[in-house]
């Protein structure tokens, strides 16, 4: 029934591939399917403003396309400011990141995250803070390393992953056709066992309790299947 | 337990004053306990160019805040650009004053929803989709009245209440000493017994199952009472 | 003769409601017969750079339209930067209360007014002067109050009137029919006795130095009985 | 007593010469003392889309400074767009020239008037209206030559000039050392004996009628022989 | 004596790999060294508004810099208009590329070509030069194989490459330690043996026409090597 | 066969006007032919931050085009940021003028050079180069005549000047009517018989390695006459 011929339940295939860059602290290229996100994390030693001398640590996230990322070419952001939807997108991935590390532990410095889609199928903030956590995970590992950070500060990986209503069913993980069409769908953000963010909207359409409730299950699983894949490709 | 002294499931007291501008075609203030928001409706026959000659309506929102509106001065956002929270807010109430209306009945016209926060003591992105909904309201009456809108193209009011814990306690309708203070945070959207969108986050935290279905029950509770105001408000 | 049949020399109903936001130092909406504006005051005990210990103090203005309030929608100017027409307008409103301000007295400190329209119908840099003055005065009041100002910065009340020539006749307090009408007209700011400020212009057309001395007498007048509403409003 | 040796009623010395430049359809470069302004005026076929098929005529202006035209060099505007007080300049230039032209004996046309500051020392706006008219005559006569307007739009010159009051006494022409000391100081415009725009203001001060009386009785001298400059240069 | 150990006319390793992103008409990664683009080319039936009904082509180009493809992280551009140094660089690569196509033969269609630099090591602008054309062959040879384009309009390879004076020497293709240290450099253009661009600047130093003439022979040798690389990329 | 009846190698006439303008420490109107440029050197006691401390000066440089210095009025770059084209031809005078002085010699100070075109007609890059060194010497002579410089920091003059193949002949300074229908063309910067810079490009075309020699030799020729002209008008 899916255009892709999985089933409800099922994601797409996923794959991780670290140190694509030699200039950044951390780096992965994450594959969801056709969606590829290029991810670094770059240290600063310098924390905002607002966080001088409080001892806190700060992880911000930046998140671009490239210009043929799509279907058919985009105005590069570069030439008009960045849209809502982007600035949306990267308030996101921050604050999901951020739920997942301990900022006393991390110490007073910064780490930027940037999430740059390659090629856009569909779900790429989601690809964005998986991926975005691998980059993470390995900066800290450095840190660790060059003992600049005693205490790890990271837990368990942050995972995400999009569930929606195609043609009336429950589905885990759209990809672009199916999300073109969906009645509404959802962003659902976990680390562990605990949720960090959900987001379900519903353009121009209602869904009930019920049907919410299917999307929490499968997200569920998909995030347990994600952070699997994060773990395996940072050990 | 709380600041303001109210039960764990009790809104704030609410007040929607009808007609409180000449020019607008719908308009009303608002006031969710010390949350104030001026919300007007206006009609535009020209749609925007991705909608002409479909037939289709279209409803926007935009949002702002009086400089004054704060504890301290904020800086006039004329003099910047909007910033991503203000464009994240007038995002949501566009889609959640679309999703409770019929485009075909509504006819190839605009409805721009602007509210503007006249005082603000949290919670003002919710009370602006249900004063936005009145004013929405009462310009669709007008249109009606003058019979260039035949079948009513708006259902059940749309409402929107935010949750949150505070101290450890799931709280209906959080003020801003509240909102300042809780772990995490919701803002609901229904029309009717239908979600429209469902959004938590925590900031630097997370949250189990169980927490996000309490919040959901206070979130229904207080929606429900919303669209009581609301119906007697244009009435 | 004139559109809202009052006399050649008579200004519309002004009322001033004072304290009407909670967070401003000081505040009032003042109403000029539709014309109504909010007005606040805000104290910030830092100056900017070219008066920092100087011992001077500082009052300047901010002025904004929400979106409906005129007859047609106008774009939000939060999207392009101020206009033109806004900066020269804010800038009069700053100069107009700086000249009736000593700024020794008042230490070295910044009052920001606000001035933004709910609703216009001609004369809304006028109103905001006479409401800015207002809302400067309750704000002072505080500071005086709470012993940070000791000795009153604050002489007579600023007030400011429209006059113009409508079908050939010199009139006071224009609203917006007549100064979408008129050939010429002039905006007088002043503060006792005294002028502050006198800016006649005749787009595209000429008037004589008889005309312009009658306009001045109207002038005078109106702002007589204006600063007799603004001492009421904040004895 | 001022600081040029002038009477209080002298204005500076004024040359005017035409034809600085081969592009422009008009041109002069008009000398006010030591304010230097490059004056051009280019003919557009096409109006500004509210004029379209009425028939009338428009003129604007754009003024600008170069950035060592002053004492210490001023940020080129061209980096951050046009200040306050640069739009409020040009806004004034082109109301004034509009007010000594006839919109229907020019025709659908549109004549963009250009002052640029060379050398400043006060009184940049007056010199840049009284020059922009020498450009738009010379101009309008290329027109009328050319066949393409049959009727003389334009009358007397229209010429400005500023007075101020200087240790206590109102004088003619400020120059910048006066210009900077000056309590108070207004800008005249007229055409013939008529009354184009007259601005007054007192930054941080106030004056009395006589006062302002004192000041209209110089500027009307001052524009009297400004006019008779203007006839002799584009004759 | 080169930080890399490279002879004096020894180019970086270059792989040019085709294909990499699926929405793209023609992309591919071009390797220098540790200088990596991707280039896309997108066709587009319109061109812009001076073409429009002329029957002739056009060729753009885009340039752009992950945030972290640099030793330390950049600031996104997206942020704050593209600087002038990139805007400069992708108009050398637009003029590259049009100076080896037919318009004509083209066609009234346009192809934009994007270069984004995943990895930066020197040499970004002659990768991309390199590198786009290969995009834009492959672009080409699509439309070509549609039946839109009937007569082949690209000639020879358009090739770039980097030369400069480092301690004193002539080196060919300089990578990021050399490109810092180097007193003067110079980029070259060639397609065949014709040249289509050179630039040659020393910052804060000067250069003989003896050391121009090196640099331009390492130069022809260079692009030679390129041409073929190009060839087989696309053969 | 030169629109102008000049001869290959022939230059326009050039004049060069020095101290036009009162408030800068170095001036001069520089006339090639019809290229008129204003420039001003303004001495600044302090430096960008990358050099404080460093006890190194600076000289930069900005460029404009008043709005009717060309055929047809050009927008004024004031209202829209400056063009790619602007920064580039900025960029070059900069480096060029940097590579004329000994940076240790001036002292940490910065001189800012400004070039604005008063009237077009091709070689605007290049006349500017010639007369903003002018105003460049004469600033750095006061600096020496005040003691505030010691040793000269500057050497031979830095003159510029463009040529091009025009109906297939290598034609030395062209002017507008030639800039426009070359088939490509070329800027030499040269101080005493060294190169700065070398920019030949081929909009749409390419050239040969002869054709390029026969360029730099008649660049090399109108180098050293405008060297003389410039030490002309400085001594």
């Amino acid at each position: 029934m899916r255009p892709s011929g999985r089933a409800l339940d099922q994601m797409r295939e996923v794959s991780i591939e670290t140190g694509v860059t030699k200039h950044a602290e951390g780096s992965c290229l994450i594959r969801v399917g056709d969606t590829h996100v290029l991810c670094t994390a770059s240290v600063d030693e310098r924390v905002p403003p607002f966080l001088r001398n409080t001892g806190l640590g700060w992880v911000t996230a930046e998140y671009g396309m490239l210009p043929r990322a799509t279907t058919t070419r985009m105005r590069r952001e570069a030439k008009d400011g960045q849209s809502g939807r982007t600035q949306e997108i990267q308030r996101l991935i921050g604050r999901s990141l951020r739920a997942g590390i301990d900022r006393v532990a991390l110490g007073e410095r910064q780490i930027v995250v940037d999430c740059d889609v390659i090629q856009a199928d569909g779900g790429t903030r989601c690809a964005s803070i998986c991926g975005g956590w691998v980059a993470l995970r390995l900066a800290v590992n450095a840190l660790m390393k060059a003992g600049d950070v005693i205490s790890d500060p990271l837990g368990a990986p942050v995972s995400a992953v999009s569930c929606g209503l195609y043609a009336g069913q429950a589905v885990l993980d759209l990809d672009y056709p199916e999300d073109s069409e969906a009645g509404m769908d959802g962003n659902f953000v976990m680390t562990g066992d605990r949720l960090i963010e959900v987001q379900c909207s519903a353009e121009g359409s209602t869904f009930s309790q019920d049907q919410f409730g299917s999307l929490m299950g499968l997200a569920i699983k998909g995030c347990g299947e994600l952070m699997k894949m994060q773990k395996g490709a940072v050990s």
